[in-house]
């Protein structure tokens, strides 16, 4: 039984970002995958951020990180430059040019990844090359979920070696564009059954300010975004949403609570007969109906 | 990843009781704590009932149960009598006279357990002896969640072997008058506490008419029962809320939706801001609420 919370540990990139929008100009602002990950799955969960820095990456970094009960045990900061990138985005946020990448000390980024330290974690892969992702995946024992992103960079130069991740994860994030080039077929939701071929068991695509959808052999389910955000800076929302959704997936607890009531209303029309006449017929609506009834009491209290 | 519903597996009595209450009188209705257990359970999912009965055992008793989905693979039938057990119960149901025992054919029950049929399974045991409960811990291979009822006979005559079972599962399901008899503690929540600390995760306290309490390291939680039933016949009530209670827990699955839905909301955030300064700040209650517009929209779709 498993009734607590897990850790996640996640390997992405820590960098600096000179951001372009409408809304303004920014140089030199914490970001990367990592970065925007933890920070979003923290408000749930311990997060292990696995990366590289260069020396000039700072003291208050590093203690922001700590604020947030990030730990920054397996974030390696050697002689160099921390990652950095350039980007500027277009007036409706849809296009992103890229004005400058400059890898520094990520370019011989190879993790080293003590996992006795973790305990049956949760694994987020956040968009880095396919070989490191398989490398840590490699170098993990027994995490109890793994989930990956990635982006186009890798489906158009490493297209194999990132198929042999993917059938190793139990769910894939991906934007729409990105599913629809991996598999080159045009419907999202036909290229994320294809995607779940492969192996995952949950093709989640990210559509930006449409929302995302599911895919699973189960159901296929769209979720909308929040409507009327006033955006600034599009960076990190893909991470930051990885960062959600594992976050609180790692913090489900066993319901216990729920249990209780389900056996509380089934017991309720046991009793209201002979023997098991009063269970004999009954539905899972009539249990429900009950339990609002118990969560009304509940709430009286 | 579990994210499928976990099959149940249950040992405990299969009988024909006669009843009387306030209401009437009936006789040779089919109980048992398996039958009632397994009935409740099979709402959710799976259930494998492990019992014996008698050559007196019909046909149509058997269709019952496979109408359920209730596999009898393990419901062994041997020559002799199935257990009868025969009660009578004060007006007020308080009290429960037992009229007559006959244990027929379960007086030599020795289960025999297939264990390669469940893939990690939930196992309940029912309020059989501590030393068949033990054995069919035994013949268990990698049970995902260990459940125990008991009874006054256990705690009164074989009460080393039962704290030996105690000490196996994960969730122990107790009255409340058998958790004081258990531990000479009168105050129930202080004997619920007590009995953590053999090993249990979680003590679920029933009390009947007046609900349960769920004893934890974490919560301790009062349950209220649902008001106003007009009881016939209370036999089976606590099998059937272990059913529902077990059954609940097992077909719990991987709740992505909701996942999806914090990450959308927190990446709302993320926008809204460069770099990290829309994520640096929030809370979790910032997020409930936009979760709580999502679901909305949801609905309206």
């Amino acid at each position: 039984m498993n009734k607590s919370t897990k850790d996640i540990v996640v390997v992405g990139s820590v960098a600096f970002d000179d951001i372009e929008t409408i809304k303004g100009k920014k140089d030199r602002l914490l970001g990367g995958s990592g970065t925007y990950f933890s920070l979003a799955a923290s408000l749930f969960t311990k997060v292990h951020l696995i990366g590289i820095v260069g020396d000039d990456f700072n003291e208050e970094h590093i203690d922001m990180f700590h604020s947030k009960s990030i730990s920054t045990n397996h974030l390696v900061q050697e002689s160099g430059k921390t990652f950095s990138w350039g980007g500027k985005y277009s007036d409706d946020f849809n296009q992103r040019d890229t004005l400058f990448t400059d890898l520094g000390v990520f370019e011989h980024f190879a993790p080293k990844i003590d996992s006795q330290q973790f305990v049956q974690p949760i694994l987020f892969l956040a968009n880095i090359q396919p070989s490191l992702q398989m490398d840590v995946i490699n170098q993990m024992s027994e995490p109890s979920l793994i989930i990956m992103d990635t982006m186009n960079l890798w489906i158009d130069n490493n297209l194999d070696e990132l198929f042999q991740v993917i059938r190793k994860v139990d769910i894939l994030l991906i934007n729409d564009e990105e599913a629809v080039d991996l598999t080159g077929i045009d419907d999202i939701y036909k290229a994320g059954l294809s995607l779940l071929e492969e192996g995952p068991k949950y093709i989640i695509i990210k559509k930006g300010s449409e929302g995302s959808l599911i895919v699973s052999n189960e159901d296929n389910i769209s979720i909308p975004a929040i409507p009327n955000i006033d955006v600034f800076d599009p960076t990190g929302a893909g991470d930051s949403f990885a960062g959600g959704f594992l976050g609180y997936l790692a913090s489900q607890r066993f319901n216990i609570v729920d249990a209780v009531l389900h056996g509380t209303a089934i017991a309720s029309y046991t009793v209201s007969g002979f023997g098991i006449e009063g269970i004999e017929k009954i539905e899972l609506n009539d249990i429900k109906k009950r339990i609002k009834l118990l969560n009304d009491l509940i709430e009286e209290l």
